[in-house]
C-alpha cells in the first residue's frame, strides 16, 4: 500500500521521530520554554521528584524556595540532582495500543546542585526566575526585602550533562494494521492562557501590565 | 484597609492555600487527571527523573516502557522510586517577587518498584494505561500481540506513601502593598485538546472514535 504525503499542519509535521540526543541547543529550548521543572535528588536514599519554577542563565539552572524546605537543605552542599522539563505536544492514536504515544519535546538535565550565597549571584538568579514565568516581570515589581531575600534559599544546579527526547508527527503503524477499520492519528495538546484576574484589592485603573502580555506570547 | 470579598470564578477560588497534605482521595484525583507522570529512581548513585505515561489501579501504578530501556531495567527487583503528577492551573503575580506562585495541584507518591510477571496483571495494566490516556480506547484496539508484549515492560510501583500539595486562588500580599498601582492577580493556565488529525492511511469515513471525546472530556 502506498501512503500518499499529506500536507500537514505544523504541529503533526515528523521532524525527528523519537529523537534522543544530547543537543544542547535544543534542550536550552525546551527548558526556556516550560513552565515546571521536575527536580529529582536523593533524600535518605529515596528518589525524590519536586516540581519548581526555575529558570536557565547560560549553563546553570536555578531554582529556588523557602531557606527551610527539604529541597533546599538536602542540595545546599554539592550533591548529584537532575531536573527534567517536559512540553506535551499531542496523543499519538495507532491501531494497535502497543503503537500509541505521545507527541512531546523532553530534557533531562543532571548536575551538582549546591546553594548560591553570592548576594549578587543570588539577585540574578531571582530576577531571572521571575523574568521567566513572565519576561520582564522583575522590573514591575516592589524591590526585594532583606527579610525576604533571607527567607528565599537559591539553588544552582551546574549542568553537567542534558538529554533530550523528542517525538512528533504521526502514529507509525505496522502494516498489518494499515486499511483496517480502526482510527489512527493524533490529537494535538497545548497549554493555554486565560483572562488575567486582578487580585480584589487591586485599584481600579491599574491595568495588567507587559509582563503579562509577554508571558502568553512566550507559552501559548 | 478592609479588603471586599470579590465574586471569583471557580479559578480563582480559596480551596485551601498552600496545603500541604496526605489525602489519599486528593491524591488520587490528581493521579487520574494527569496525562503525564515524573518518575524518580536512582541510577549509579544518581537521581534520575524521566515522564512516563501511567495508570493507577487501586493502590498500585503502572508504567510502561520498551522491556530494554534503562527504566524498567533498573527498576524490576523492588527497588524504591517515586512518580510525581503535577497540574499547573494558573500564574501568580505579586506586587513583590516573593509573592508571586503558581497555582496548582502535585501528588508524590513513594513506593517500591517491581516488574509485573503476571501476564493477567500485565493485560490489565496496558490496558488501564491505554484508557488512562482515552478512555475506551484499549477496546477499540487491534489485540496486542504476543511479541508486542514481549517486548514491553511493565513496572508497578506498590504505593507505600503520597503526599498532595495545592495552591489555589489568588496572590496573598504584605500589607505594605496593598493599594500600590503594581498589578497583582492570577493568569490562568490551562491544557486544551486541537482537532483530532487522521493519518494519512486512514481510510475515507472512518471517524474519530468515542475515546477521543472521553479523553477531551477527561483532561479538557
Amino acid at each position: 500500500m502506498k501512503h500518499e504525503k499529506p500536507d500537514l499542519p505544523p504541529y503533526a509535521k515528523i521532524r525527528q521521530m523519537n529523537r534522543g540526543g544530547y543537543d544542547k541547543e535544543l534542550a536550552n529550548e525546551i527548558l526556556d520554554a516550560g513552565l515546571v521543572a521536575h527536580c529529582g535528588f536523593i533524600h535518605e536514599g529515596r528518589p525524590m521528584v519536586i516540581p519548581m519554577v526555575y529558570a536557565r542563565i547560560g549553563d546553570k539552572l536555578y531554582i529556588h524556595g523557602a531557606s527551610t524546605t527539604r529541597i533546599i537543605k538536602d542540595n545546599k552542599a554539592g550533591v548529584p540532582a537532575s531536573l527534567e522539563v517536559t512540553l506535551l505536544d499531542g496523543l499519538v492514536f495507532g491501531r494497535s495500543a502497543f503503537h500509541h504515544s505521545m507527541n512531546f519535546r523532553c530534557v533531562i538535565v543532571h548536575g551538582t546542585a549546591r546553594l548560591v550565597e553570592d548576594l549578587e549571584e543570588k539577585n540574578i538568579a531571582l530576577a531571572a526566575i521571575t523574568d521567566h514565568m513572565a519576561p520582564g516581570r522583575w522590573a514591575e515589581c516592589r524591590e526585594m526585602l532583606q527579610k525576604e531575600l533571607k527567607a528565599t534559599g537559591v539553588l544552582v544546579l551546574d549542568v553537567e550533562h542534558v538529554s533530550t527526547k523528542v517525538r512528533t508527527g504521526p502514529p507509525v503503524d505496522d502494516p498489518i494494521d494499515i486499511g483496517t477499520d480502526i482510527w489512527a492519528g493524533i490529537v494535538p495538546v497545548a497549554t493555554g492562557f486565560g483572562q488575567p484576574y486582578a487580585a480584589a484589592d487591586v485599584p481600579d485603573g491599574v491595568e495588567p501590565p507587559a509582563s503579562i502580555l509577554a508571558a502568553r506570547q512566550k507559552f501559548a
